[in-house]
């Protein structure tokens, strides 16, 4: 039948096309033969897990016996540790550069497995500062009723626990895999914080939808951003080439106590000093000095 | 081997401090027991079923037949009805202050089986309040072609359902699950409405993403925003503690026919009157009389 | 039992309400009696499937072999053909407005199989131009490392590849399923595309949240936008009877090279000229010359 | 390294041998390119909602309510339906021995369509008929306690049912597909009915494993068998070229009333009269008069 | 169209029939509106958690460490415990002839967890005995090379541990479900264990298809059966309706170290006496002395 | 409350006893820390792959293309590739006796990645043979009308298959998973092959339940079976421990062209003669001259 022909020579020639190892090997095709990238669905589990272990009650299984509690935590350390170390792996030969050093071999594993252990050994620790980040939303929120709901609704925490979790991945220098994390949170809240971000205690954002937070970032303690600041680069030197150079200084600096109001853009390396209060829907370029509070000039005509 | 031994110990030394009891029952450990939270999971599935209930073939089952709908309607209805009575149940219970009432008994039980049976009854006239919002951003959109296709792709049709799904319950007073049920709008579609916020019918938002209503807002009929309004609080009254004061109004009132364009923040408990039109970008804490045109000023230079 | 006795009657009158046609058939209702509407499941698993084709390894399956590469392609354009029918015929079905014309019949299927062997003889081009945008996010982004990261991570890939695709439908004028394609990019980015908007090669959006283009835009080469940015319309005509004309020329033209900072809003048929720079949260209802440069006037005051 | 390389060698040089259609065409290759073989798990599927709209509540959703009950049964006739019509065709497209015959067209889903209706309305006819089955088992144990118990828990339910849905299939001329129902049966319990096997009402198997049951049997009324029971063909003629001549009748009729103890193989097409009792461990090969009880000789010895 | 016409009448007749009450109350319908019934998923699940339990490792998570296994079997004793509550709940619900007793009430649930938190306790008991059944199994077959292997394959295995899981709960008086968790087994590997049956330790069944033990059996210690064996009732007295008695010991003992070997049946209340062996093909209908080994008489003729 | 409390104690005491080691590292605990065991579920995916491989369209995807079919051949063998090395190298862990070798390393996973590739080398003779059982069951079926009838339907195909898959791999030294692979289609058709028996070509079981084939069988070519044949071993020496020596050849040859009929038990290291004929429900256990017909004595009395 003509129409079944067709079907094969579509079909078989897109797959011809597309499996043509001179349509990858050229420009963006860059993973190794046979070597697993990071995959989103662990990442996803492994981002449920900690979040469990973090939340017990609030993420995972919703029922919690004090007596039982610790066979659960038990289970999801142990399954987070296993996902970790595989994943670690494929992060660690992603990132590597040279082609020479052979991923699937003894050292690699080893050295994903230190890693993990490493960070399993910090989550008590992320406990504690995510604890918080709770109650810096909460008292900050006069429609909160409670902790509980602040960790069951509030889309802060899920992006903020994602951040201190790849925080902690990226502070061990593992590539690619923070950032896959926090885009998770992006996505699922609208709040972009780059993992190299330094973000002290009790750190909250109100509603949150569009706020970004660059990777070099350094955010003191009791600060509060409401939704859709920016705390962005304002441009960027590029080096001989044109490329721009990496890992420069170039974004803001909020001090202890800042409070930044919704849809405010702060750009540069420039320092919100301790105590400000930068108001809605303008355009910061230059230092602020502490204790400022600046607020937009009447900007409306009544027609 | 030392790396089972690193293992064992990572692992082992993480849970013992995760499951210290000290180290919840600070804080923010605030759950009973034994008595389950809300889970998300559930009502995720609460949204499938409402959405599929009140239009059906758009969501859930995508083949209908008019002899045989009232079977589907009938099986989603009862699935809905029995996995609200035990979220509305664990709502209750997490909503009790007092320790001393018992939530796994009847009378809790009873309680929620009855707040289920109403909302259940309030079905289809959330659908006639809903039709209308479809109306609204048909008629708002050149590109739209027909209804249909407003309520498979336009985000605020699933936001404004979650919101009418989520206001029933708050008006019922169910503690938690209004805001879960918003939330989880606000996480598909960047759109934020609070479940106490009050929204007349033919109410649309174009595009939607970083809309924010807050909880006090009231809004009338046939009015219009588009992405990135927010419609907040100005500041709020803290009691002799310094904590925020609960329940004051202090959030916009929008009459009918009011228009926001994009990114415009409206703040206080101030008063859009009817028919007026606020302009994008802009930034409004005083009321507008009705029927006023309000845009920003010129306000860039050219280099 | 009395709580018996309420259940029934709660769910039945709920059910015998929402199933009355009359119910239905007023308003919103206009899906064709046993006629499958386009499924969001579906239309999310072709999705999967072409983010799969066009980036393995990096969507879908996780560990690639080049000598193996083929037969994953292969099943995976297949699979993407056979479900691309099904839904493109479900799309015709709801696209025409003529209830004479019946759809289980052959002639729809026979064009809803050539419009999806015509798509399937796109992906090449599709990955070609798709590679551009991933060029364009890495080298306007410091904080990228590698190309494989930019892929993985940054979620203006999810957004534009989504739109290529939708594109590509509505190209081919397929009803409905390019604007739910772009709306589940939207929902999972934040990014909201229209499918008819036309987008040259090197595109990228950075962070990207709150982004709107119209369905009329037409954006050249090389062009860059911040979070937040709209290129939306300002007003449309309405027809005698008060609606609005659909298919006017109402969103603006952005030429090479532009770059439009985060929350900008440009609204209306007007051109950026080729190499302009517009800056954030301003405001933009007239056209711009080539290589202008325009920022805020300093709108802040300090108290 | 050396174990990718084999690894490509091993798995390409597979699929190469594996994929020639030489190594297909040749002896037991008969399928039609493009159409599809019936689905074991669409069957599994047809098998489960059968038995869930037979017996409700004993098979899929386990609570019932008498006013909602409707509903459940609708959905899952209608489902049923629709699989029915897929699997029937694949089953007749399978069954069509001429090539030039086409399965895609109308005519032959017609034909399914048909076939499907008919076989839905013979549904309540079906369950009156496994009502007498349930009798039957019930006052043949002495272990059973409630009819509930025989259709949860008794092999020869699971076998029977299968067998009557596979029955009316086959008196429909459905090929292929009736055959597989009841070897999916045979899977569960042991019990081996040919679906062109006659069996009359109030029919009952104890235990059940290795019971088998020919093609051509006639079984009468109040028909009980133990476990290990063969109702066989003794041995079948062949045609001119040796194959077996299809079709005669060449297994037993057993008349009303009769009972076989474990074990015995009644084997070709001989009658076993009404009322009549066979032992256990025996093989019977000739025709027992009505009445008759026979039972195994004293056959052992004492050491 | 007719197809439609047609598809509407055999759905919603049938349907009709199908849900009229009276086609349900008369015969076969005995469960109370409302109340669940054990349901085959969740005994599947009990199944599958209480063999983890008792051979971890072997049972549902591959990979074991001494270290963190407390944490699996804590989780899996929860959720088995939690799962037995609901089925035991369900199963005397299901028991209660009279419908004076309401079963959604407090008692009914208290009595079930009761009787589930006895069930937990026995758990350690059940392993030490199974334990002896696997030793059995691999002193008896020449082609066992581990503990192991019999554990992972011999069906032997699955058998008596759903055996002894049921006995637990028959003896416990929980209705239906054991029959259901020994039918469970019994579909899984041809081997038919009655509950109530009494078994002692060391028992064994080598490949033990068609094997068949009756409910009123008991077996000694180190007693092993082949396959195809039926120890059953001979026959049974009736009342004076004509309904079998219930209850009354009709099947066999064997004494401890009694062997019988495939495909004999034993049947009646007679006693096969200590270290006796029973050869196969055979036919036992009265007792056997203490040692006695009974062989087939020579059986067959060449012709 | 009382219930929590005993609810704590039942689950706390259990966990406790059945985690303490010396309740496991007594008698059958053998497994090695942190190492994985088998997987059944693995090993069924194993087995759906190969026969979907083996089969193509009457497993797995149940439609197929001639054009595209190589795509689907190649992603389930190299699916079944991955996942057999990872068998494989559990089962050589299981395997090792000797506790100083450890299996997590470099030589084993080699060793497991060579015993894959080697099978998968083999699987296209595998088909060549299977496809030689496919035609011996439907000559010698009357009900049978076509070769896929019988590759869907008919058990003995799902246990020869399996049977052909494991003996492979016993042939390879491959410890345990050929015998799980064997006892699955054992659980699935009651048809139990061990894997080390060596049988020839054009075989086939009529029905199959209750079949035994024992170790050190060998049978010939164009060989047929009925349901309830055993073949297997008489009695077996013990070594001096009294316990059975291992390895011994001790079950039947048959020799080609035999025939045994149902339930017939046919035991020890004996050779049925070729084209020998053994009747139904005997006993053998002598050896069989080529060319005999043995048959049942009659052996019933008519009372």
């Amino acid at each position: 039948m003509d129409t079944s022909h067709h079907y094969t020579q579509a079909v078989t020639r897109a797959v011809e096309e597309l499996s043509d190892c001179r349509s990858y090997q050229g420009l963006f095709h860059q993973y190794k033969d046979g070597e697993p990238l990071p995959s989103g669905r662990s990442l996803c589990k492994i981002v449920d897990l900690a979040r469990a272990i973090l939340f017990p009650g609030y993420f995972g299984n919703p029922t919690i016996h004090s007596q039982t509690m610790k066979y659960h935590i038990g289970v999801n350390v142990e399954e987070l540790f296993a996902l970790l170390i595989e994943q670690i792996q494929a992060g660690l030969c992603f990132g590597v550069e040279n082609g020479n050093k052979e991923c699937g071999d003894t050292p690699c594993r080893k050295t994903a497995t230190e890693l993990a252990a490493k960070f399993i050994s910090r989550l008590p620790e992320m406990r504690r500062i995510l604890a918080t980040d709770v109650e810096a939303a909460y008292y900050g929120d006069p429609a909160a009723t409670c902790f509980g709901e602040i960790i069951c609704c509030y889309p802060v925490i899920r992006a903020i626990t994602n951040y201190r979790i790849a925080h902690e991945l990226y502070m061990l220098n593992v590539p690619l895999i923070p950032r896959i994390i926090t885009e998770m949170a992006h996505s699922e809240t609208g709040i972009d914080i780059h993992p190299g971000a330094q973000i002290g205690h009790h750190f909250t954002i109100d509603h949150g939808t569009g706020v970004v937070i660059g990777a070099t970032c350094i955010i003191g303690n009791h600060v509060k951003l409401y939704q859709g600041v920016t705390l962005g680069a304002k441009s960027f030197p590029l080096d001989e080439q044109g490329n721009p150079i990496k890992g420069i200084p170039r974004h803001p600096i909020l001090e202890d106590d800042v409070i930044v109001y919704s849809n405010a853009t702060i750009l540069g390396r420039i320092t919100i000093g301790k105590g400000a209060t930068i108001g809605g829907n303008i355009w910061v370029t230059e230092s602020v000095p502490p204790g400022t509070r600046i607020v937009q000039r009447k900007n409306k005509d009544t027609l």
